[in-house]
């Protein structure tokens, strides 16, 4: 409820059959990780035909454009960020022609590296037509399938190039290409379908097709395939693994399983470790819908209090008018939320929601419980406080927002006007995830960064400072 | 989930101050209650200035429109049904002049005699511009208001020709009336604000405007209300009580509270009261979400079987284009749900939903589980068997579309390939109300309805025929 | 091109065969006389059908809502005013049920007595939904129908009540009714065509089927077609003919035939008359387009000056944004006109145009040609001063607006900015249209109108005063 | 009104105020070159925004898009074709970042070595994002300038480059640049304005903005300016000039001043020379509007026949649906010109137009001349047969298309159904122009190519040939 935004969604589709259909209907599974814009590439035997542009999956692949993309196979994208100042081409993917042939490209994540690139290759003589690092990604393909022609050298010499984090869905001819960075920061997942395979962001995507989750492509790996079968390739890139926690607490569908992990699973043991950690004396658990469920009932189930829906959360309130005042603008979290009364009236609650960034919704949320009648609200977090920003494709950018910045918890209580607030340990999130801390990247917990940075401390510095 | 579609929202507010945007906020509230027109009528100190057409709240009520209406007084509609064939005059509110000045009037129900009453008045000499039932009653109120001028005898003697169920929301220049059926079929409630009072469908809409419930409209009562306060008048009208158990079981939002019964709680006890009645040996309870999640949790609470989420609803799903054939049909109602599959696999579910209309939706959801690899389903329905058509409101019209017609339960979970299914009892389903089956209206479930419909059963029928 | 806001138009079609596309075809025809909205009812052989709503005529009536509509008898409209305030009722045609059966209309024209009819019935206890006269004429003839159920009957009991100017297309079933009021002030003519007959406010809608135009519709006559055959029915209201002598100058299609006389032959007429009367030592006569150039060619003809184009008007300049400030508004008139400089520069210019309202257009014209080089400038005006309001239905309100009201020609030349100015004198445009004068309205360039107008000169009370 | 389809416009200013508002009004002006999409891009003092996108000029450059556009030196487009299937990249401007900062580029042409200059540089290596030859201009721009980073010597090896038709509007911060290829195919002239200075393809954009044209961008020139001032700077390229004929006979306005002529004084000048040429007995001389008009009016001074219109065009038919059949899709032309009976009934008419492509339009028009009473119908075409195609950026691709290819004049005439056919000979077209035909481009006349087209002779061969 109270997370950033999402990022991006990527799909490839390799199949026997025409890809528009399932295309969309999978990338619409994928909706949630980016509603601004949205395209599909088809190969056509020839060349690669796109439609794109601002809007939903379904406000943008409408039935006339996908009857008019004939293929095989093909990639897809949805996109949370606008573009800027240049062209509109911030929906993708994004397509060249090279001497060998169209190249496509569906990218999610974040180039650390793309300014330097980008000023390495202008000085080059390189002209970009774009502000994205999806340009620069592309190009820089380009550039080493004209030098080598083989795709999959193509591809480990253009990652050799790339610092951060990037899951690719690449369109060369009859052949899609799944790309994760060496850190995995990003999910990319491959599945088999009836008639052909599928990469995807994440695996629900696979599920809405009736297929079957193979496995998540490995850090630094790349897999290649057609409607006949896949193969994998390792890349020359390594580094350590770095799986953004947030994919889990917050970002990916509960129903996906994210690197073997399931975000409804480990919200679940979030939930769990929580009320262990942060005990509460209440009367009644209740979740900020949706993403806060999870936890919630891990948390009711250890503490043995009763889990009960608090909020009644409205559909249809997605595209508003800007509000013309500052009451107006307060108003609208109640558009969204409002409270249950037979579960809050007369009752101490303990609040479960996934993270907190800026502090503003939690604190409406709490008001509008007291309005309720509530005795004692109780707030319980399923993400450690958020302290630094991210450079790996969250929209998290800046340390003043976040309400974690020079506050005590205490102090974070009385910002929400919480009787009590419990952020679940940097410990107890790795354990619910299952994963050993050296293999996630908890940047924005801990500031220990799993790549260079410039300004910022790389994970293994303190360590290393140690050796020495 | 599988309920039927919802019917309409009304809404009135007198203020202090203009009732445009606090009657837009309401207005989005009530959403839920109707998605094909919205529309608001202002009295402005002269006349009465309407915006209205088809599309969501947000879509028709845009800043400039709202800016042009100015006044103290108003009511509002959201709308559920496409009207059919004259001229656009679907939206509503629908606005008269008369020689005492503008009426507007805003309608949740379906008037029984409509046909009959049209007929009469048609003989007389009537022209009716529209279809709609709310035609009809704005212009029998019109007609007695220039008879009586006096505004509460008009609707007392409007009120005394109309059958059926209707919730009302009627502007007299700077007077709100609030009027409900003597049966009380459809909710409806006033509250006060800080500047004024209001009248709505649901308490939620109260909510919003951090406004206090005062109390529901009770059946055959006539609600006025000014800025400065409101007045109860009795109608001539007398019926029993017999309010529509839909609302609670499925219509009307979680967190509203209909005539003293909140949703949400009545769903949680229909739960309990199911866990009961129907047992099952499982591991999980799953609800359907998000109707099914209060009876959810109460079934779990009673059976002491662990609740979980198992399915992931998507978001963004409303307006899809027409799928081209069967096979992609089918597949639309996996783009809305999909299963979680650590709550599923390898387990014995109960599935809890609200209610089964024709219960193809359901079929699908039971074998979506079984693909994630549910052991057992066991189906749990919190509304007894629908059997008969609704003729007051609810688009339920002929008996061939229900699962139940002609389908003993055995066959029904036959029909949706469920391991077992189990129905609340009306008994039960009365209990978890905390009213009298006397006092609500179970006609669909029991086929007695608490009026004459032409070819039905009267509720009293029976008992009468005793008597003699 | 300065002349007044067009009014209205509308249609009648009963054929072998479905009306929707002939129908379309017909009033896109007719768009010049309405741009805001447009609508066709189609009776289906039970009920009326009718799409309709804001915007042209290729905006409603879109291909799926054509489809829609089937039936051999329909009405269409095309509307220039927008409605008012209460419900969305101004397009048109309107539609009631009576015991009878459906009743379309389509309306051009003015009520003049619509308020006291308003007030009339008001006081006998009808609601009015909607602010039009259309609602009112046809509620009178509903009244009628309910009375008589003759449709001609009822049509010339509704005839005896309405006063002032209207063109009437009804809809009765599989009879289709034109109407005209027996001044005539609107055009309204029918025609053949291959599979039945055609009603409508322009000749050119016949045109554009094929077909061939009968006659125009005798003011005060009624007539009534089938697919079959047509009968002309005389109504009992009477009064002398005041056809509208603007319809000639401006409003009408120069290839139409209206009452016998072709637009483009009267305007030329004019312009051979206006060269007589106020002849100009000049180089080239150059015509305001579109509507000025038939009259520059009889100027030219008659004067001997040679005829040039003067002026290039642009295409897809309609709907512009609210330009920011002043000077940008005042530069929207360029965008539409620019001078064509071979034929301005160094020349003593004769600019011919229509009528004068306001004169702000013409005055910005003016300058226009001086900075594209013109040695003098002497416009000539094929319509007499406009010095009275309109209460026939074009939108001419009041006298303040005038640039006639309260200056002479020279003071107008002034305003203008012209070297010299000259109008065709009121005989001489009586006698380009060679029709007499007592039957025609020249009431905004006389003050006499053909009807009792509140406040203003009946055209007889002048000659009845010299009787005593 | 037969014509093929227009291409282009480009416009360029340097103010000392912001650029936005001035460039929306001369790009409406402009939109008869270009009706599928708009852009404007403006250098904000560090880099280049952009607004541009599908559709007309005042839907693509809206109130609060060009608000977002601040700077005082831009460039605008107005495109007719359709991008094919990359990415949206149709609409223009076209901009790229150099290390040496933003460029923009809005180009009207057509590069004949397009294809040959995209294998070139992709066997180089590069990658090209969009299907259009402006990417190739400006990649190759780009390059010159990283080469040598002053503009015009990177202009001038980038048209080193060039062959074919470019009338180039370019964007190197606060400079504009106009360049104009060696043959001039297509226009382009510069203007001064209160503030600042304009290049633009047609000097009607000047006029609206109340500046002066100074003079045409010659052949092969560069012209350079800022806000203060402007300099011409020579190419190092070379040709014969070979203006399109055609800009005067149909494309351009007739307001605006191409290359020192007015297409209004051409056009009449050759309805003089056609006169002569191709005499005719008739009534009265009728042009096809609009474009037929000063041609017509030409014919009818030499030939002393009396000219009128004879035709009404419809306003408001740009955007139709698709008919849904074949006698529908004929319908259409009807819907676009009505005959003025007045003018035609029983008349022996020359009607004139500007240039036959199909012919089948001017057959329908026929047809309807004789069904409006035309006694005989002479056609006179201001241009001579149309019978090669055009590589230089009109939309005449093959040879199939027209009605010249293969027929003899009679048959041309027998095609169209006219009494008697008449075009300007090549000869009275080039003397109509006051130009000498070795400046012009006749190829689709003559099939004599201005530059080396693969298949098709150029213009010099046949003289040279006679040297050996």
């Amino acid at each position: 409820m109270s997370g950033p935004e999402h990022s991006c969604g990527v799909l490839g589709l390799a199949l026997h059959d025409d890809v528009a259909h399932p295309a969309y209907r999978a990338l619409r599974i994928l909706q949630h990780r980016g509603q601004e814009s949205a395209g599909l590439s088809v190969f056509n035997g020839d060349s690669i035909s796109t439609v794109q542009g601002p809007g939903l999956v379904h406000e943008v692949l409408k039935p006339r454009g996908l009857q008019s993309l004939h293929g095989h196979t093909g990639i897809g994208h949805v996109r949370y960020a606008k573009s800027a100042n240049r062209s509109d081409m911030g929906a993708e993917p994004i397509v060249v022609e090279t001497k060998h042939g169209d190249l496509a490209l569906a990218h999610n994540g974040n180039i650390t590296n793309a300014e330097e690139l980008r000023r390495k290759y202008l000085a080059k003589g390189w002209a970009f037509l774009t502000d994205s690092d999806s340009e620069i990604i592309i190009r820089l393909l380009a550039m080493q399938i004209n030098i080598h022609s083989d795709p999959v050298k193509a591809i480990r010499n253009t990652m050799a190039e790339l610092d951060g984090a990037y899951s690719l869905a690449i369109l060369i001819g009859n052949r899609v290409f799944g790309v994760r960075d060496p850190h995995g920061f990003r999910p990319l997942c491959t599945g088999m379908l009836d008639d052909g395979y599928v990469i995807a962001s994440e695996s629900a995507a696979i599920d809405v097709l009736r297929g079957d989750l193979i496995a998540d492509v490995n850090p630094g790996e790349i897999v290649e395939m057609t409607a006949e079968g896949f193969r994998n390739h390792a890349s020359a890139v390594s580094g350590d693994r770095a799986h953004c926690m947030f994919e889990w607490v917050y970002f990916a569908r509960p129903d996906s399983v994210i690197d073997g992990r399931e975000p409804y699973a480990v919200r679940r043991e979030i939930g769990r470790i929580l009320a262990r950690e942060c005990p509460a004396e209440a009367d009644v658990v209740v979740p900020v819908p949706d993403s806060g469920r999870a936890a919630g009932l891990g948390f009711s189930e250890v503490s043995g209090i009763l889990y009960e829906e608090g909020f009644m959360k409205s559909r249809h309130t997605e595209r508003t008018f800007i509000m013309p005042n500052q009451k107006q603008r307060e108003a609208e979290v109640m558009q969204k939320l409002n409270p249950i009364r037979s579960t809050i009236e007369g009752r101490r609650l303990v609040v479960v929601d996934d993270s907190i960034v800026r502090g503003t919704t939690l604190r409406k949320l709490v008001q509008m419980l007291r309005r309720a009648g509530a005795e004692e609200v109780h707030v319980r977090i399923g993400c450690p406080p958020i302290v630094a920003p991210c450079y790996y494709g969250v929209d998290m950018k800046s340390r003043e927002q976040f309400a974690a910045t020079g506050r005590t918890v205490q102090e974070i209580a009385d910002l929400i006007t919480a009787d009590s607030l419990g952020y679940i340990s940097i410990d107890g999130l790795v354990e619910s995830l299952q994963l050993p801390a050296s293999r996630l990247c908890l940047a924005c917990l801990n500031e220990k960064y799993p790549t260079n940075i410039p300004g910022e401390k790389h994970r293994f510095q303190s360590q290393l400072s140690l050796d020495f």
